[in-house]
């Protein structure tokens, strides 16, 4: 019998990495978990509990009596969903935002893959900064696109003057995440500024996954740049409604883009997909319309949290932990020991019942600062939760 | 302000052709019908209908009860579904089909995307059988792979020696749809046993599109690939939840492969969409264990309109018509007109009121039968429907 591995196989998948979410998983196989130490698992931005009742109520009503959310629907969303995301974005970034400039996806990762598809092609290049967001790199691997990293500093900000030097003939588009996954950095609007100008300049897209938006600590609109008149040509930015509404499940995501933009969007999504799912997109539509209340009590949650995180650190800092980045629903953080990450995220499932994610998920292969970061994906843990994490990763010793 | 199309743009994804499914809606703009010739719609293969009642009850309580179908779920599907389709499957095809060779996606496009993402990559080659699935032929133009047509003969089945002279060094894939959509025809198990040992020779991948499987009219096992002993090597299934229990809007698909080809399609499917949704899954699996009577009568329902096609046709024939193929949801048909089909079909939106697809969405540029042939998607109409779409073909006049 030949070996299976001989079939044909895309030679850009097999150099792809596995997602380092299903890799951590087969870290718990075969641990048991003690009632005294019991795993706490920051690996995912995933939240853990339903969304809010009257938002399942309105499902099951849904299910029930709406023909049409059991049935194909267009390909770039529910239009009354298209219609209340402009609507409410105008408010949001004090901008005008028009329906035909919004686009529904099955899922935020979808609005990235299907707007890097009419982007990009096989030998052309991307810059992602760093530490970067996994699938992000992933989609680059298997497409045959060159990832290429921006470096970011201390602050986890990316320089501009760096950005600047990487642009080649051969770049697409500068993707930034904020607030930011992993790092959890807000970035400032006058970055944001200063990066949409050097992308125009460049007639390369500036890619803005603002996944985390409804989270973000300012009170401050967090960029100016859907007031720019001609953003159309520049300007793509990207959602979830996975966090805001606990829909991870539903996969439902967007894109603003320029219609023209949209239209190559539409032929990836309708060869992928079809159309996003229909009782989601209600979902999506029935939250934004009904929850805004409930969602500012969830971001003062997450942001009493973070603020856990915060008051914290100094236990661990005073054994050398560093907090690099704290925002969204993640920590970034740089751990003190000779063990490298990679090895000491699934040493710290058996020996602290900790499961979270090394920097080298997020990081090029070979960045030295890589084996010495950790992201805590802090946001389905309480304030006692943190207090128990923290006095577990105070005492080992790896 | 710069011309928004001098932005960056794939030329492979502009190269690529809209959706006809979208470019037949533009058709409809404008066009007003009249009482006594309202739209028959015959242009896609959708349910119109709700799920059974039962199924939705089904939904509603899930969407209450279980807090899981509101969350991320394993990449590759809910294990449950996984195990009850490898359970079904073996009973249909009277083979051993395991859960870890059965991977969930979201609808049945991804999972053909998600199975040639990891098969073929910019620059090589899969063979197509003509007339092709549009979004397959679309999904080849935006990856940069070559969609090598498969011609097919009267019977709308192709030829073993067709097929190996046109297998290259960068051929890595023969996709074949059964039963066909467009064609309708129902494929010979013995013609499948051929192309799978001809696939096989050339260690290429047998990739079967089996979505209309509920509707083939046959009542023997449809093919013994999965019979054997080293179907991993060289086959892949792939199947749709959305016509058998009319969930097109819920985006669930499946697919059968070798495990170590969902290790990699695992890659491809966490970075496009992390999960397929989790309600969908859930009703996909209550369809599969509850509804298997109600499906054996909407297979009945089917075949009936099959039957009154191929009873009404005759008088279209006498008017110079021809019947190519006929079967799963879909008739495909030849038209006697000077007036190519790419023309014919909007007119006949206009003039007639019914909304089809010319075979141009169908069959390879420059293929001079193309322009001679429509698709009729007749599952969403009843013999009634049937009768007066024929009528008023046999009095149009191009």
């Amino acid at each position: 019998m030949p070996d299976p591995l001989s079939l044909p196989l895309s030679p850009a998948m097999a150099r792809t990495q596995a997602s380092p979410i299903v890799a951590s998983r087969g870290w718990l196989e075969g641990v048991t978990f003690s009632a005294d130490q019991p795993l706490i698992n920051v690996s995912q931005a995933a939240p853990m509990e339903a969304p809010p009742l009257p938002l399942r109520q309105e499902i099951a009503r849904i299910a029930l009596e709406d023909t049409a959310a059991h049935l194909y629907g267009p390909v770039l969303g529910l239009p009354e969903l298209r219609a209340e995301i402009a609507s409410q974005w105008s408010s949001a970034y004090h901008a005008e935002i028009a329906p035909r400039e919004v686009a529904i996806t099955s899922g935020c990762n979808q609005a990235f893959t299907a707007v890097m598809s009419t982007l990009a092609q096989a030998g052309d290049e991307i810059a992602l900064a760093t530490p970067w967001y996994f699938n992000h790199k992933m989609w680059c691997d298997m497409s045959g696109v060159t990832a290429v990293p921006l470096p970011t500093g201390e602050d986890l900000l990316p320089d501009l003057e760096d950005a600047a030097r990487l642009i080649t003939p051969r770049t697409r588009a500068i993707v930034l995440i904020t607030p930011n996954n992993p790092g959890g950095v807000e970035y400032p609007a006058e970055l944001l500024t200063k990066f949409y100008a050097l992308a125009r300049e460049h007639r390369i897209a500036l890619v803005l996954d603002e996944t985390y938006r409804d989270f973000d600590s300012r009170s401050e609109v967090p960029h100016y740049l859907f007031r720019q008149p001609d953003w159309h040509d520049t300007l793509i930015q990207l959602y979830s409604f996975s966090k805001a509404f606990r829909l991870t499940g539903h996969r439902v995501g967007a894109l603003i883009a320029a219609p023209e933009r949209l239209t190559q969007v539409e032929k990836y999504l309708d060869t992928v997909t079809i159309c996003p799912n229909q009782i989601g997109q209600r979902a999506a539509l029935w939250g934004l319309q009904n929850l805004s209340q409930w969602v500012a009590g969830e971001r003062a949650e997450i942001l009493a949290r973070r603020q856990a995180i915060l008051d914290g650190f100094p236990a661990l800092a005073a054994k050398g932990w560093k907090l690099l980045g704290c925002g969204a629903f993640f920590a970034y953080v740089s751990h003190p020991f000779d063990m490298p990450s990679s090895q000491l995220a699934p040493w710290l499932v058996r020996e602290a019942g900790v499961l979270l994610l090394p920097g080298t998920a997020f990081m090029p292969e070979n960045d030295p600062r890589a084996e010495h970061q950790l992201r805590i994906a802090f946001a389905n843990i309480d304030r006692a939760g943190i207090t128990e994490l923290f006095t577990r990763l105070a005492r080992i010793d790896p």
